[in-house]
């Protein structure tokens, strides 16, 4: 039997491989906050989010393995990145036994929502693996060129939101259809509140801002809120969204406001770029620090936040006055949609390493001899 | 002799493409405000000026017009196109007349400034000759999708930032060297001003478009003008700068100001585009207004401007409260250089019509059936 096992994990591999080229060629289906919430309305049908999900988590899962596979050698061969492979691997093999599953049988349904829950926790720590891999990649590597960079920043926005995405659908499954409704929160469909009332989340945020800064430097600036629902100005404003994704940017942007007098404009879009420089392991196990805080997360898994349903993050800075940061969200159900990565052509370019010639001059460092300064391109 | 004028004609056209051929192998040599300034000081001498000039005009000539020879016939036959083809073929020979030339002449240097003002003049009208031209194609072709737009956009861009950049060259060198200096300025070297108020200069730019206002809408709003010079909060805000140029931005602003109420987000870049609507001939031939006024090129060329000496001008729309304009300038006059387009491959490539997949899924305007969803890519 011994000699069987490599014949068996050679064959399980090739299997693998198959079904990730085979769903990766399909686009996953953003949904729109309308569709969440019909899923969990009286209309909801179990059965009918088991068959979509059965097909559309591996879609988006090998969507993005793709992706994984054409990182650099180096990188992938990480003990972190080679965590992260085993991990969605094993996942995309659990799902993918419901295929001829039969969504009339309720223990199907009930082994189906088991298994989520498995793929959920076995994912809990995907955003520091990976970052912890990125890190030993550029320490072994040196590379710290900017094609190298700016291929990260592309690969992890997009990996980072298809987490996003692929926990969303998991979790509404499993707060929508195993049974415990919650009554403290009667406007809730799983983890979206349909009336999410935003001036009280940002009340929270800052709240939770202010206590942070009193611990770490006894003292907190006042918060100066004022609403304006331009719809009607006696009303609060409400929209259907998901309390925590808006709770985690307004929280990281109170966070971010102590730094006062402004960011030099050229550093902004700076603050977006995921951060290698320090391990985040260490703020991990720091059991009073907020999960991420520390590392240079915050900023940019906000902005994918907004983004994953059409909004967008923006800061604007005017350097010696202050920064001004803009939080877009759709108001909307039908216009909150998905925003997801989808491997293709376009998306394989960009992990092809090139270094193109700048269609714009570039300014020597040298001074200019004006007589002998002729250059050939 | 009538025979042979068609060959004659033929074997000068294939010299000029010989030419555009050599030069445009040249990358264009930025200058900061330092060396236009260092060309107008004691250290001044008309004879390396001239040197400069007769091979950087043709270098900064030939690149845009490989540039313009590569975009679509339809457009390259109308006879704006034509008029300008034969304009800018015509100020190139004329400038490679001096190759040869001695500079140690002092009528060689008298005729060279003689041809720099044919030349300025002759291509006043540039700007909206090539707008008339793009609006001649695009009705007589009816392409309007995103692609011919993108590219128009991309090459008007650089078409036009070739054109400041030529201009101000001609200009220095004219107003340095036709020896009459000006009284009335005495901190001006040519067209820029080492010590530029900017603070005079936006309230010059506010009483004229106060003054617009007021002829147009019987009123304008006040001027709430303070300065804060970070360096000394005594000083006035002083930088080299070329005065009409920050006019021109600021006075642009100003008119754009009484739109109010904010422009929506998604609009704010669409303000930066070419507009191709209406015919700026009218606007040329009303006396009382100012040029280009009407016509939508107003704000993308003072981003332009804004550029082409390491600056940009940025719109922050919040919509229902308003927009801030932010107009950002180097102070520095080494860090002021030339923005200049360069052609070379990565230019050659914006020209290729192309159509790529967007790597982000574009979600389906359909209701989606999440019974039958599958979209194979």
């Amino acid at each position: 039997m011994k000699s069987l096992r490599p014949l068996v994990r050679a064959a399980a591999l090739a299997s693998v491989s198959k079904h990730i080229d085979h769903f990766s060629r399909f686009s996953p289906s953003p949904l729109s906050m309308k569709h969440f919430l019909d899923f969990g309305s009286v209309k909801a049908c179990e059965r009918t989010s088991f068959k979509f999900l059965r097909q559309e988590l591996p879609v988006r899962l090998c969507n993005i393995m793709k992706e994984v596979s054409l990182l650099p050698d180096q990188l992938l061969s990480t003990p972190s990145l080679q965590l992260l492979q085993t991990c969605y691997t094993q996942s995309l093999m659990e799902i993918l036994e419901f295929l001829d599953k039969n969504p009339e049988h309720q223990e199907v349904l009930e082994s189906f929502v088991e298994v989520l829950e498995n793929v959920r926790n076995r994912h809990n720590e995907v955003v520091p693996t990976m970052a912890q891999g990125v890190i030993e990649y550029r320490q072994a590597s040196g590379r710290r060129d900017p094609v190298t960079d700016h291929n990260l920043q592309y690969f992890l926005d997009r990996f980072y939101t298809s987490r996003i995405s692929i926990r969303m659908l998991i979790n509404q499954h499993i707060l929508v259809f195993n049974g415990n409704s919650n009554p403290a929160h009667p406007n809730t469909i799983g983890c979206i509140d349909f009336m999410c009332n935003v001036t009280e989340v940002v009340q929270d945020a800052y709240d939770s801002a202010k206590l942070l800064c009193e611990q770490h430097y006894l003292g907190s600036p006042e918060l100066e809120l004022r609403h304006n629902n331009a719809n009607n100005t006696r009303e609060p404003i409400q929209i259907p969204y998901v309390p925590s994704h808006l709770f985690y940017m307004l929280f990281e942007l109170f966070k971010m406001s102590d730094r006062g007098g402004g960011v030099p404009f050229r550093k902004t879009e700076s603050l977006f770029r995921y951060m290698y420089s320090t391990a985040p392991r260490a703020s991990m196990e720091d059991q009073h620090r907020t999960p991420l805080a520390g590392f240079g997360y915050g900023l940019p898994i906000s902005r994918l936040y907004a983004r994953y349903f059409q909004g967008d993050l923006n800061l604007y800075s005017m350097e010696g006055y202050g920064t001004d940061a803009v939080l877009r969200l759709k108001t909307l159900s039908t216009a909150s949609i998905e925003r997801l990565p989808v491997f293709n052509q376009t998306a394989l370019r960009h992990y092809k390493l090139s270094l193109e010639a700048d269609d714009w001059c570039v300014p020597s460092k040298e001074p200019l001899d004006l007589a002998i300064h002729r250059m050939v391109k």
